[in-house]
């Protein structure tokens, strides 16, 4: 059975996020398994390099599915361009390895916070951005960001507590991008847990805002206390900028147990 | 009576474009009158730099009002943002000199129509370009777009069947530029008539389609004939871009009747 590789984008403002749920039909996930469904004429199931949360954007999301069809990527991509609404973006279809997929592989991901940094209103792009008008100490934020990469427990920096598993996660970057009026908070790393990209966000506009000593990150991560971070930054201003695949790696953190298996995840 | 310059921004797309009128409440004009009547406690009398169509879009418009009040600009600049819609942004306010009129002293305008002109969708800027994926030939556009710059009668590139004043306008600079995916026509000159920067870039994207030749730009203006020019492209894509002032000039054309007298035009 053929097994595809989807690239896309979306603006996530009006969607419940990524993930297809019992209760919520408003999410991703959900919609293009039923375009998928109807253009492919059989029950299609999507999986996603990750979830994002409701209002959270992309500009590449890469997703993969198997179906039992003879049309070529071609067809299908153009067919899902006509059938999608305006504010999701099908940007490529290939047919993949027959051992792809989206989640299991994923090897990194690059998330992007943007923040409006002037008093003076953004129109253009005001569902994309968070408005922040205050001064803020972008060195300091530079200065906690490098202090939270690397490979730590990222307890006090998620919203899951029924989480079980590891939440050891890989950072390997933070950088914080001086535009002019936009500042830009650029995170990539091997994974981010539940919320994560947000809290981290949080916190660190606590330290441009003076609200917080940048020297105080590694006391919060020690901690293992999501209390003792900063707030949750709004969804409107996230970004899944881009998710990386190194050929024949899949995942090493911290699922483990999801060994591929012909495509299919193992029951941990 | 002190008198004031308003430079704003607007997302139009859900606005009746700028002009107040009888039975359309959702004009630019009208909110701003009304937001700046409810700060000021009197009536204020908005005048703009010139219309905005129905959707059309300002990265920069200029307006200019009189009002009694001691109220320092920062203070009315600050109250405009607070109670402003979030796709109406107040970018400055500043008192201008006496006899300043933002309509009457404007000496140039640029518009900029966006295309899109990749069969890959934009998701996030969906609102302010016009998807065009098929291949343009951008050199042509060049060359019609440079034949059209000039001071000519544009009788057959607007669209007010009533209009009894010249239609002698000044285009300084028609620019095609490549942005990649995007395709940015910028045109520049001394006022632009009902539907006139749509219904050139309509008519030049006919020419960038293989539609049209070219040279066939000066038969169009000389047969001063609406019909003669191409399809009046939608609003969407189109951005008033800036707005020029041109110290101690007032407009020269067409509208000589409208010299400036204490800031209040002559009626014609």
């Amino acid at each position: 059975m053929p097994n595809f590789r989807l690239e896309l984008c979306y603006d996530g403002t009006r969607f419940d996020g990524w993930q297809r749920q019992g209760n919520t039909p408003n999410t991703i996930q959900g919609l293009l398994e039923r375009t998928l469904s109807e253009i492919l004429e059989q029950e299609i199931e999507v999986a996603g390099s990750g979830r994002t949360d409701a209002g959270v954007h992309a500009r590449r999301q890469v997703a993969s599915f198997r179906a039992k069809t003879k049309l070529p990527p071609e067809t299908i991509l153009a067919n899902l361009r006509k059938k999608l609404p305006s504010d999701v973006g099908a940007l490529s279809l290939i047919e993949a390895q027959p051992r792809f997929h989206a989640r299991l592989n994923c090897t990194s991901k690059t998330y992007v916070y943007r923040i409006w940094n002037s008093e003076a209103p953004n129109v253009f792009e005001r569902k994309y951005l968070l408005p922040v008008p205050e001064p803020l100490d972008l060195e300091a934020m530079q200065r906690a960001a490098d202090l939270l990469c690397g490979t730590h427990d990222f307890t006090s920096f998620h919203a899951n507590k029924r989480f079980k598993r590891s939440a050891v996660r890989t950072i390997t970057k933070i950088e914080i991008e001086n535009r002019g009026e936009e500042v830009d908070l650029r995170f990539t790393g091997d994974g981010f847990l539940y919320h994560m990209v947000r809290i981290l966000t949080g916190t660190l506009l606590e330290v441009g805002l003076g609200q917080r000593a940048a020297n105080s990150m590694p006391e919060i991560l020690s901690a293992m206390d999501r209390a003792r971070a900063g707030k949750t930054a709004p969804a409107r201003g996230l970004i899944l900028w881009d998710v990386g695949y190194d050929h024949g790696k899949s995942k090493s953190t911290p699922d483990k147990c999801d060994l591929l298996t012909d495509g299919n995840p193992k029951p941990c």
